[in-house]
């Protein structure tokens, strides 16, 4: 009897501390390019997703790091990867990368091959699962926030993020849909045709509430069962 | 009796003039690109314009003349205009270029500016206006046929026919809406959303199908009261 | 003695006249871009060309009228040629124009192909020409000032130097080799091979010291026999 | 006894030239682009400089391997290292690539950033010395055979091979300047100032002259001490 109290004690002791150990946060990284790297700031995406999580008492139950670089394509996120992702270990991450694969092309004439971008992006891919990482892939969002489909680059930007929707059927990955989530976002709330100033700052970088918005989108794919 | 007489004679005098003014055909100039310099050739788009005019004993109301060359853009049809389109005293001309202002910032890095697009675009309109010529604009067909607005170009192509959609309705010009003529008829039969063979053998010059897709909706515009 | 008075008489009557025509300075314009535009700032190129005419004494002899606007290329001359130049009857006309023609295509994707470069550039001569107006071509400067031929456009931009001079050559017009010009003081003066800040603020537009170097060479252009 | 010093005599005798046959040879990997992928051909400069070996007797010495793939850019080296050239075991490996990187900046709008070019090139490098093997740097050669420095890359391949200058000082590696050999060769010998057809065939792939030359100019840096 003397043993079993002891016992049942023991238990009632260690069960919080197990219970602890099993509330090990899920850890995600998202990896990406400039909106990434502000994702982390006061009001950027990563932070408010935060905040949300923490608002919804889910605070404990995830780490969010960000791993995002200003200028990176899909070939620099290869590069890095080692180093800025696998030896943090983490759970889950998300591939948010493209719009400077496509916009590049314009401005400095350095954007990446259709061909290379989806090379690259299995190449990484491929890696993640190697380490037992959950992927989750994401479309590029806008370069300008026209809603007549007048936006300079919006062909290109298509053809991209459809090449990342066949991907994430390939590889049956879970698919935040960015560029069909923005584009219908402005559809409703971008009545006269800017091309920023609605979610956008400057045609690509986010405001608060673009970041609210992304926020959101990407916790629904992060909770996506 | 005598002023019967009298009336009579003034009509035959009178009649074969009337004849002659009624039989002059109004000449009509085609002012473009490439695709209007294949435009002349056997399938060309003028030369099925002729046929179906023909056939439908319209024949001899209509002069309808080819001035396009391949790689012109809108500055190069105002440099050329004097000699090619003025000298000719045309009463109606077609005005169908862009696609080379959008194209060519792709291949050759040699594209027009949108502004300047309009300013030359203007200089030429009020050039044949001060002609007393009727101008008719066109929008720019298609780079690529792909229904899934992934023409890596579309959105460019898009922005510089509605800045044409705007200068018909500021200058009250006839307007041949070819690009949403091609992307309704496309958007009907290319389901396989293949970016050439349609209307177009290399995405851009047009099949014999192509060119009478594009006589039909010529002949609508000249047509058009 | 009839033939001293007559005489008299035809100094006295033509003496105005020749005072007029010494009097009358020469029209000179200068038909550029952004450069030319700012020429005619306190410490422009122009400005500095008059002050020095003026330290000469031959202040009264010329008159200098900068017609300069940004962003232009050679078909945005041609195009504003009539009223910003032949308007206002020149003497003289120098012809600064091909940066923007180079550049626009690495930045805009909307430069100049060299075949329709030369077109325009013989339309406006011809323009000018049959205009009597003396036409003094320049070869386009500098895009970057390092001097291990590593700017990234030296190669296109030595392409157009080369075609200018042609130009100058076939149509025996004045030449002021800017291209040249630079290129030897910058090899001189730019031993630790920075590709700003000895003669252009920006790669392209010109320090102080660059408008001042500008205005010797336009000077001495102007003055050549 | 007489047996066994005769044994023992050719054994002194034979001994060394075991050695040298056992001196497995010297197994060099060319890594980069067409060019490289074209070396391997009957008359391509990997064959010519196999050729030249055996002709000199050293043919047992070398086993030359060819790793280029059409369009290939920096990055893309960086992507298939380990299974084209670690996975082989090199001793030595000439990393011979950058034309694309500059090139497609004008015909596809997909060069590298020069910051980028350095980045990846440091990482081939990097993984190259890590595993014990030589490395030797390559200039990029030509875009375009013009001796009068206009060809239209000129300036951006000048930088590039500057760039790799600087990594073979910065590493202390063995350089193999081919743009200089290429530019001093048709300085002597492309008086006509011909774009092509005296050492490549299109401004870049190179004649069999071209491979001639690039196999003479590999070769000494190949035996190089």
């Amino acid at each position: 009897m003397q043993t079993l109290l002891k016992l049942l004690r023991i238990s009632f002791m260690t069960l919080p501390l197990l219970a602890m150990q099993q509330a090990k946060p899920t850890r995600v990284i998202f990896f990406g390019d400039s909106i990434t790297q502000a994702g982390v700031g006061t009001k950027g995406y990563i932070s408010q997703m935060k905040e949300i999580l923490q608002s919804r008492g889910m605070g404990d139950q995830y780490e969010l790091i960000g791993a995002g670089i200003g200028g990176n394509k899909i070939y620099d996120l290869y590069l890095r990867m080692e180093e800025d992702v696998l030896a943090k270990n983490p759970d889950v991450v998300f591939v948010y990368v493209g719009i400077n694969d496509v916009w590049h092309k314009r401005t400095h004439g350095t954007g990446t091959d259709p061909d290379k971008y989806v090379k690259f992006y299995e190449a990484i891919i491929k890696k993640l699962q190697a380490n037992n990482i959950k992927v989750i892939l994401c479309t590029p969002s806008v370069i300008g926030e026209k809603t007549d489909y007048s936006n300079e680059q919006d062909g290109d930007l298509n053809y991209y993020a459809s090449m990342i929707r066949d991907l994430s059927r390939k590889h049956n990955l879970t698919l935040v849909d960015l560029r069909k989530d923005f584009q219908e976002h402005l559809a409703a709330n971008n009545a006269d045709n800017k091309d920023r100033g609605v979610l956008t700052t400057d045609r690509v970088h986010l405001t608060e509430a673009g970041n609210k918005f992304l926020a959101e989108k990407m916790l629904d794919g992060l909770l996506k069962k």
